[in-house]
Order: structure tokens, then C-alpha cells, then sequence
């Protein structure tokens, strides 16, 4: 087990993964940003554009395409992956379970079941093992949101395609959560671009990746700790799988605060007229509020997902006046 | 004079144009609407994503790369097309003078000169003849914002992408102020998929280009009458030219409300993650709301620009919750 947890994933895996998602996934554009500083030209990658609002459409249908004999599927998440899950699981005629904690936003509940899957409400303690018991009993192949080579082989097409639209990046910056998204763009980039450098972005509010690459090791925060965060989609922790492709690959990681990513928010909206959920907006965040911790040159960032409640996004329009 | 202004564009001047924009416009993907009616799948074109927030930018651009000689140029325009031949005429290295309407959004006016262009307001029915006037004293090339051939071939480049990207199109849904865009989009769409049907879309306040096409001539309404719209970029009337274009070219044209257009844009943010400003939703508040009137099968709604002020967003997202 030991031994198969710290294998990294490989840039052939995210290469097959790439033909594997291609009825599912959107290749999202880059967006040139017009008005950003000019010694660091900057590009979005609008991942809130998948046909699920978020990333997670990637790895889930990868993982699905790559399941045996598997008859059902179920997956737990706060969100973004439950939705990709019965997504993804509905093109390839499979029946899904979604375990979701009980502080999801009703819309992506909503959504989840509009996508066909049947949806657990657990308290978030419970989520894991409320999907393993639903796996054993009913013989369905659970899908993970980040902990599965299939899972980061599938996020890593985002930076495939972050290469083949613009051959000479300098910089991505990727949002770490569980670390998923993270591990696959940074192993395709790292593959593809070895100059580039790859910074993951977290909020200050749940910034336990950095404290673990700042330590060396893997450091637990609480999972109340990691709640406070406006950004519920960055509220997991990174698993040694994960985390040690984020210590093999990541150049550095930036933390950034609430009102920034609010701010940033409001930004995209008005500036880029993408819907950003807050999660979403935080490596953009860092572009704009951190530029003395980065590296110049051609950047893009990373806006993984769109997902929240309208009436949050409205809240956050009216008190961010730019 | 009369017979150029009849004589209609081509699908090479469209292939020619798709050329020339590569560089400055986004081609931007169709996004699978998985929430969409079974007998009628939707994609959208998310002409929102341009740098400059509209489709106005492929047009801007063919026509700024055709002049020959010219040394600066100058535009009238409620907004967009300003933006754009701002946006446009830096890329070119070209000096720009935008003139607009006094009734124009701050954010549009901010966004010209944040392009470089200078700008100058006045009342909406001296635009035309106040930029003549600039371009006169400064001999300065006129960019118009639809009733030119060389804008035409440009915003048609966004039809020739929509048959590239989904061979097997049955309707596009297409905004209509000055007809610039559906002129192009239907050229294009009838020279690679002649089976397809192209159906304009207007406001019900702003429906003049409904009732010139029912008529089968151009019928005027007051700038005062087109003005009451929300949807102030399709505040325009057509030309001679670009009537003889939709009469040639559009199936059907139908209009929606103002409240369906409101609705739209809080649907667009919610569910497409999408910030369209009023005029971009029409043509998906006639798929959302115009079923009966449209026909079936594969469907692409043009979101054709994303810039309103923010307050604007924040006050429909509030006012109208799904």
C-alpha cells in the first residue's frame, strides 16, 4: 500500500486520460487578460466552463472510463466532484451514489441530482466512511475526489492543454485543496514546460498544504480550522499520495486572505465576466494580491470551478464595489 | 453607392477574416448546456470571453487589418464596438478616437480608455456625425460598427467556428441590433450547413428589425423608442446592407421581453457560469422562453458580450432567484 500511495503519475497517464475525456470535458480556452500587468502577461484557464461548473468533470470521467466491471458508482465530496461524479457516471450509463457533508450549497445538491445521481446528506465527519459503507453494500466502485492516480491523471489534462495553447508559460498557478488538481497540472507541466514554475494557492483560512511543504511532512489542521474558509471547495487536505506530488513538483505556495478572494470574485465578474466561486477565484487572487511573491512572466491562472449560490454571488458583487 | 451596399458577403471574406483575427480574438468554445430540453440539446458561444468582453472585436479587427494607409481611426458605438477598435487598433499600433452616446455605462467608458483609445461623449443622435466629423478634421479611417463589409466577414468569423466545432448544428440563435453579427453568423452558417436554420433574436422594445423583415423592407422606429430597451446594445437599427443580409439569409427572427431577458442573464450566471450583459442573453431568453417558436434539434445560442456594471448584475441576481 505504502509503496503504491507515492508512486507519481506519469505524463503518459495524463496523455491517455486526454483522449479518454474528450466527449465529456470542454478543452476550455485561454483567456487573454487585457488589461494585466505587462511583465507579467496574464491568461485564465476557466475551468468553471465544464459542463459541471468545476475541474473535477476530468478526473471523475478518467477514473470512470478506467473502472472493471464495475455496475454503480459513488463518490463523496463537497460539491464539485459529487456533481462531475453523476455527470460523468450518466454519459457512461452507470448509477451513482453522492455522499455530500451536510454544509454543501442546496445548488449543488440540486444540481447533483439533476445529473441523475441519488444524494446521502452526511454530517462532514461522516462523508468517507458513510461512502465506503454505501461501496461495500451495494458492490459500486467508489471514485475519489483526489486521492487516486485515474483522479490526478484526469485534473492533469488542464495543464496539457495550458502547454499546447501556450507553448512558452512561465507561470501557472493552480488552487490546492486536496490536491488533485494540483499534482496533475503540475506533473504535465513540469513534463512538458520544465522551465515553467507551478504555485499552488490556498487560502490563509485553510492553509494546511503550505504548512506541510513548509515542514517537510504532511501537517494536519482540524477540519473545523479548515471550515472558516469563504472557499468550501479548498476545505480538504492533501493525502500522502497527493502531497507527495506536491513536494516533488510545486515551485512554492501562496496563501491569500477572504477579503482577497472576495474581492477577486468581484473581479473576474466585472473584469473577465466569468461567475468564479470563491474557491475558484483564489488562484487569481494570488495574481492580483501576492504579485511580490511570484515570478514574473507569462502566467496563467487556474479558475477551477463556478458553483455557488446566487444570491452569494450578489452579496459579494454589492459589497466588493470596485 | 446603392449597388455596393446590396451586395452581400462571402464565405471566403469570412475564411479570409478568421485569418487576420487569429491573433486577436478568442476563439471561443460552445459550451454543452447538460440542463438542456432532450429534443433540443444547447451549446453556447461565449463571445463574453473576447479580451474585450464582445464578439465586436472579430469585426474591429478584419476592418483595421484591411486599411490601407491609414494612420489612426475612430468609431461610434454604445460601448462594445468601441472597446473593441480600441482594443483592436492598440494591437495595430494605431492611434484610436471612440465616440459615444452620453447614455453609455461607465464601465464601457472606462474600459475604452483603460484600451488606450480617447474618448469622447455625446448625445446619442449626433454619434455618427460627430465621428465623420473626427475623422474628417484628422483624416482618421472610419471603423463602423456594422455596415461595412469588412465588420460583416469579422463577426461572421464566430459562425464559421460554431460549424467547425459542432458539424451537425440544426439552429443558431443570433442577437439583432445592427445586424452585423447575425449578417456574418448566417452567412457562414448557410455557406457550411445549408440545412441549418439561422433565427435573429431581438427585444420586444427594440423589434424593428422583426418588423422591417415581416414588412419586406426596412421599417424605422425612433432612436427614443429603441432606447427603452435594457438590452442597450441592441439599441441599433439595420442598414441597407445588413437588412438585404438577414432578408437573404434568417429563417425567422422572434423577440422576447424584457423580463425574459433580465431572468436570462441571472439563468446564464447560475447555470452557464456566465456574466452576460442584458444584450447577450437574448438570444438564450428566446431558447429558454420561446421554445414553441423555434425549431428542434442541435442548438447554439450566441452569448454575444459580458459587460455591464456590476451594481447592474447585482440587482438582476437579486431580483430575480430561481
Amino acid at each position: 500500500m505504502h509503496t503504491d500511495a507515492v508512486r507519481l503519475i506519469t505524463i503518459d497517464e495524463i496523455t491517455a486520460a486526454a483522449e479518454r475525456i474528450r466527449s465529456a470535458a470542454v478543452t476550455t480556452p485561454l483567456l487573454p487578460s487585457p488589461l494585466a500587468d505587462p511583465d507579467r502577461p496574464l491568461w485564465i484557464k476557466p475551468e468553471s466552463l465544464q459542463p459541471t461548473g468545476a475541474f473535477k468533470i476530468r478526473g471523475a470521467t478518467n477514473a470512470i472510463a478506467l473502472l472493471s466491471g464495475a455496475r454503480s458508482v459513488v463518490a463523496y465530496s463537497s460539491g464539485n466532484h459529487g456533481q462531475a461524479v453523476a455527470y460523468a457516471a450518466k454519459l457512461a450509463g452507470l448509477p451513482a451514489v453522492v455522499v455530500v457533508p451536510d454544509n454543501t450549497p442546496e445548488i449543488k445538491i440540486a444540481a447533483t441530482r439533476g445529473y441523475g445521481a441519488e444524494v446521502v446528506v452526511v454530517p462532514i465527519t461522516d462523508r468517507e466512511s458513510a461512502a465506503k459503507a454505501i461501496a461495500a453494500e451495494r458492490g459500486a466502485a467508489l471514485i475519489p475526489p483526489f486521492d487516486h492516480p485515474d483522479v490526478i491523471a484526469g485534473q492533469g489534462t488542464a495543464g496539457l492543454e495550458i502547454v499546447e495553447d501556450l507553448p512558452d508559460v512561465d507561470v501557472v498557478l493552480v488552487p490546492v485543496s486536496g490536491g488533485g488538481l494540483a499534482s496533475g497540472v503540475a506533473t504535465a507541466i513540469k513534463a512538458r514546460r520544465p522551465s515553467a514554475k507551478v504555485i499552488g494557492v490556498e487560502p490563509e483560512l485553510a492553509a494546511d498544504a503550505a504548512a506541510s511543504l513548509h515542514a517537510g511532512e504532511l501537517v494536519r489542521w482540524s477540519a473545523g480550522d479548515r471550515a472558516r474558509t469563504i472557499a468550501d471547495g479548498l476545505r480538504a487536505e492533501p493525502s500522502e499520495l497527493t502531497f507527495a506530488h506536491l513536494r516533488a513538483l510545486l515551485d512554492d505556495i501562496v496563501t491569500v486572505s477572504e477579503d482577497e478572494i472576495r474581492a477577486t470574485v468581484a473581479t473576474l465578474a466585472s473584469r473577465a465576466r466569468l461567475v468564479a466561486e470563491p474557491s475558484g477565484a483564489t488562484a487569481t487572487a494570488a495574481y492580483l494580491h501576492r504579485a511580490a511573491a511570484l515570478p514574473r512572466g507569462r502566467t496563467v491562472s487556474i479558475v477551477s470551478g463556478g458553483n455557488l449560490p446566487q444570491t452569494q454571488l450578489a452579496e459579494i458583487l454589492t459589497s466588493q464595489q470596485l
